[in-house]
């Protein structure tokens, strides 16, 4: 569960400098090259002794281990003086603004989202077309994706940047690098991060190949939260919910996403609602995502079902002027938001509720009717709206950053490998 | 959340020699100390080469700890020849049956049940005590609860056993020693650790005062299953539930509680089930108790809500003649569940549903209803009847023996501290 580790099926594919026999000399400084990288990448930039401070390391080690950053490219130092001499009071350590980076893809249902992160988290490059995947096979899709995915990384490479490895955001049932299942594309059994792999390296022949990885599209936006989401927000414990097409979620226990026995937790958009209510894609009745996903949402308001997000705009228009009928629609998925949100409040205890996809900017409608039912129906007593439990989230928080967050927090954690 | 370690708030009072400021050394046999003591617990019965092997000390250092915990009293061996010689091939290492013990008290709605476990982890003293706890104060209910766990005491020191601590099994949201709330009590800020432990010491002056800790029941219940269901049935990540007048809950991830970022995680009976239905005693309404738990179940089934367990043997023996009442209403409970429950393991994704408490005799009665909406209902496909992932608890998975064997942990953890 610890997402500084690689946890994807796919190996890193560019080798590393193969470790002597006597690793143990060379293994203690790898890991202080990832201990000081860390530590500037999460205060964005630090002297050499506030990284020694930091870490714990002497300031001659942390200076050594800087310089060998450097070197490779991860780190750069500001304020050098014009002789050269580093390390004076006054200049900074930075992660490098070129070289090593991340990118992600997420394959939504009526959108495809590609983002570039460099090692200081920085969002370099950012693609999103709108369009319908539920038009198009399997292997289609992931074809368009991952053309959209090359021209990112075209993108980036005139930026300098180097992305080491491609992680997939997908919204259904991921594990072992396969769409299990994924309700709202009709897909079954996808081998996505093959299928995927295989496009991209068609469309770039001369180039290395990227190792892919995947996993599910809230679990990743959720990560995005916690690592973006800006420390005065800041909950280790919280439940994820994202409101698209369908209705995805994630929960984050310690810091870490909670998995579950076969890494399918947090699909809440499939918690029923009323068991004889309207029939859901996945085989069920009444799912939260016939009453507050986006297509029912639209619907109840007097929209097109299937007008995307320019109808959440609209929708979003006639709610601040006060449209009675866009009002009783969010005031309605609110309220569902709100009973089902209770039951998975009363059950896993989270610090907060993090709402995120359309829910973010419809928030100002949803949540008064969902903090209603949140108050009355959370046996702890913990969620009256004075308590702030119930929170849009940050602009950061999406699943295409956190994919490619999660493949910079690979080289964050071994920046040799990626050397 | 690790429980073989001290999680209570109440340290042990039982004073440990002190350590000498040379600690290193004795650290080190602490801890080996315990690694075979587990060893034996873990496996009844072992010899003194198995317990090497298990361990990976050596065989002589095996030998010298197991004499060691032979002398405090934690281990026996059997097969030991006439002439003192020990460790010869044939004898075997077995917990203690006397000694260092642990007592658990479940205080519920209209019981109380407290027992002592001994090294072994056998259930050595048991005693049941059906009465209506609500009519009553929680101070009155607390002390009776004290006066009933001394009983016990006493009946355990008749069989040499002495108990080094008392946990309690609380219905409702138990932290740092308090209930913060037991809908079904009418508790409110009851300090449950502190008001018993201030009545048991009333009641044995010239004892020492036993260190006092406290969970909820479902928790201990969950636990008493992982630790006792038996190894043919074990699995790791499991939502257990317990039906009683109240309906409880708990998660297990990876062999341990997760508790939430409160202490108040696995409240399902809580989860909305009609936001519109009847009132609930924790102030919602249409809550899955009002459907499932044991009042609902009697009066659904034409039988006296007030009739407790004489009412649910009464309940099974009437589905079991094929009483037409007992059987709708027992469908009808099993298809809430399997309602409520889809909607949790779309959330969590466990290997398994344990059923306990009242739950467990009717099984055969409300799994079919259950499965069958799980079936349906979870997103991953995995919960068909075939899969056997709604299961009955074992016997021992019940609230008292898990308390009690949380304290007899601790003394796994760390014999010395008791010896």
């Amino acid at each position: 569960m610890d997402d500084m580790d690689d946890h994807s099926t796919t190996p890193p594919s560019h080798p590393a400098p193969p470790l002597a026999p006597k690793a143990d000399k060379d293994t203690v400084r790898r890991h202080n090259l990832s201990l000081v990288l860390r530590a500037v990448h999460d205060e964005s930039a630090l002297s050499r002794a506030g990284a020694a401070a930091r870490t714990g390391l002497t300031r001659a080690a942390v200076s050594s281990l800087a310089d060998q950053l450097i070197r490779a490219g991860f780190l750069t130092e500001s304020g050098k003086s014009f002789s050269g001499q580093a390390g004076r009071p006054g200049t900074m350590l930075t992660p490098a603004r070129t070289g090593a980076a991340g990118a992600g893809v997420e394959v939504n249902v009526d959108y495809v989202s590609v983002c570039v992160v460099d090692l200081a988290g920085t969002d370099r490059v950012r693609l999103t077309e709108h369009l319908d995947n539920r038009s198009e096979p399997a292997a289609g899709v992931l074809a368009r994706a991952a053309r959209f995915a090359a021209r990112a990384l075209d993108s980036a490479a005139e930026q300098g940047l180097h992305p080491v490895g491609v992680e997939l955001a997908l919204p259904g049932l991921v594990s072992q690098g396969a769409v299990r299942q994924a309700p709202n594309l009709g897909w079954n059994q996808v081998e996505a991060e093959e299928m995927f792999s295989r496009a991209l390296l068609l469309l770039r022949p001369n180039s290395p190949s990227l190792p892919v990885g995947s996993d599910n599209e809230a679990n990743l936006a959720a990560l995005a939260e916690l690592w973006f989401g800006g420390p005065d927000r800041r909950v280790d414990h919280f439940l994820y919910l994202t409101g698209e097409i369908g209705v995805g979620g994630a929960l984050v226990v310690g810091g870490e996403l909670l998995r579950g026995a076969h890494g399918f937790a947090g699909e809440i958009g499939h918690v029923v609602v009323d068991p004889d209510g309207p029939e859901c894609r996945c085989g069920s009745r009444g799912c939260l995502e016939q009453y507050a996903g986006q297509l029912a949402l639209l619907r109840s308001a007097g929209l097109d079902e299937n007008a995307g997000i320019p109808g959440v705009t609209e929708l979003e228009r006639r709610a601040r002027a006060g449209d009675e009928r866009a009002l009783g629609a969010l005031a309605d998925a609110g309220r569902t938001l709100g009973i089902v949100l209770s039951g998975a409040v009363n059950l896993f205890d989270p610090d907060a509720v993090v709402l995120g996809g359309i829910y973010r900017t419809l928030m100002p409608w949803l949540a008064p009717a969902a903090e209603h039912e949140l108050t009355r129906r959370t046996v702890s007593g913990l969620w009256a709206p004075e308590n702030g439990r119930l929170r849009a989230s940050s602009l950061a928080g999406d699943a295409a950053r956190g994919a490619a967050a999660r493949v910079v927090r690979r080289v964050l954690a071994d920046p040799l490998a990626y050397g």
